[in-house]
């Protein structure tokens, strides 16, 4: 449980609570009529956590936050989906971002006591169908900041690439990078393996595994390349957790590359531990690569959202 | 357990025992002077089961095998490797599988009671690290049935394709195939969506997942695509598991003909239920397809070492 409070030069009301609400944690903003930040809380009661009752879960999470009540409530990611608070329809991709506030999804829970808005997230159809959830307001609060094109990258147990034109997705891939990475560090071959970590081998390791993906080989053929090169001492075990991070992000890495040539510059938004192997990754492929602090562009998203819900 | 006694025409004597003793399963064959099989039987003491006393799980085995008392044993798979009975050195894929049976490494274990023949497995070095144990004792089988030449896949857990030229490896390629599908049914995001299967659909949504394979996009990321086909309603759910199955099968033949252009007749050994899946593919994809039973091949293999091992 994370509580800071940046202090705001002049003291100003609060004016709306953000959520950012995921499947097992969240982030909650408390933001003023600029969309300045005037109190933030992390929990681990994301929407699995809280399934039992939303309301009594959001109302224990703003008796936390000195000054949130009373005040409307937005909530973007899994808390939209069908095993959230309400299932809140995705978006087509041809919806602009900078349209996202129009299509906010009012619910109307009287056990909350207070009118809660969900953020849809966009569904890409056709061939290449891939969805996202909370990653959009991500996005908006981007575009807030000025950044209107290129690929963005939000990295976690799913990370999302977003390749961005004008403001509108054209393309969106998800990798379940973090969650392969921990599903293979706690069950089957390579589990052991990746049990204790050489920290200190950790850069050449991580840089071998994106040498592997780059050689484009099927994950399920590349990932036993770890055991092997165990088992035939041409790898340390301890090497094992970098070298399969590496093959992991690297292969996002290289998918990207391949769907759109050059990549131009990457805009990475995440926290501070994923985005370092990200820059590394990026550095290695020749990849530009900018970052955007994770709560910076929530509150900037949440700024937008401030006209479209009634005080 | 399975025991069957194929009723040879005449009566002969037991000469050898050999076990394909795996991780998980083993299966042993009793066979007389000419490589005939006497008798068979399979169980699930693998190495993993057997680990506290493998002389004491051999004697159970061989007390449940008429005729199998006081005959040599001969033994391949992971009963070699580091956690097995006795790690025995692999080899390099410059000695041609004709020369196996040179390299049977002998174990006198006391509590035994009688020698115990290991079958070294072999390992591929260079950039492309890869490992065999067990599958090369198939793949002698197959040579004394006649194939010497071209690609060859051993399905399974950790499934096996390996290029023979003349009886030579040249290249082997593991694809942790049955592991990670093992693992995405018990684990994370795809596995509610892995819980019920519509056989009836079957071969559809199998044939969509090699469709999958053939785009070329990261497992990571095309698996993904199941849950995104689910929640925008373009497949139903229960269409996943042979969706999974078709896009993990799907990735080995689209790397193997990566590797070799045109990847010929593929001849698979396997046992049926998996056999039947890469005949599917190995249709989808162009490529000629011929299977050998692995019973078969076990048989003619031990018949091979016969010689080399003293009654």
């Amino acid at each position: 449980m994370v509580n800071h409070a940046p202090s705001p030069s002049t003291p100003s009301s609060p004016r709306l609570v953000g959520i950012d609400w995921g499947t097992s944690n969240r982030r909650a903003y408390l933001v003023d009529a600029a969309g300045a930040c005037l109190a933030a809380h992390a929990d681990g009661e994301g929407m699995l956590a809280a399934r039992p009752g939303f309301a009594a879960s959001l109302a224990g999470l703003l008796a936390q936050m000195d000054g949130g009540t009373g005040v409307p409530v937005v909530a973007a990611g899994m808390i939209g989906s069908a095993q959230g608070w309400r299932e809140v329809p995705y978006l087509a991709t041809d919806v602009p971002l900078d349209a996202l506030p129009d299509h906010l999804y009012r619910v109307d829970d009287p056990a909350a006591g207070r009118p809660v808005w969900i953020v849809p997230g966009y569904a890409q159809r056709g061939l290449e169908v891939d969805v996202m959830r909370g990653e959009e307001t991500q996005l908006l609060g981007a575009l807030a900041l000025g950044r209107r094109d290129g690929w963005f990258v939000l990295p976690g147990t799913h990370s999302k690439w977003v390749r961005l034109e004008d403001g509108v997705i054209r393309r969106i891939a998800t990798f379940m990078t973090g969650e392969l990475f921990a599903t293979l560090a706690a069950h089957g071959t390579l589990a052991p393996l990746m049990a204790d970590e050489d920290a200190g081998a950790d850069h050449e390791a991580f840089a071998d595994g994106l040498d592997a993906a780059r050689r484009g080989a099927p994950l399920s053929h590349a990932l036993f390349g770890a055991r092997a090169r165990v088992v035939t001492g041409a790898m340390p075990a301890a090497h094992t957790r970098a070298w399969v991070s590496g093959l992991l992000i690297g292969a996002e890495f290289v998918a990207a590359r391949a769907w759109t040539g050059d990549a131009g510059t990457l805009v990475c938004i995440g926290a501070d531990a994923l985005r370092g192997r990200y820059a590394r990754a990026a550095r290695h492929f020749g990849v530009g690569f900018d970052a955007l602090d994770p709560d910076r562009v929530f509150c900037a998203a949440l700024a937008r959202f401030i006209d479209r819900i009634p005080a």
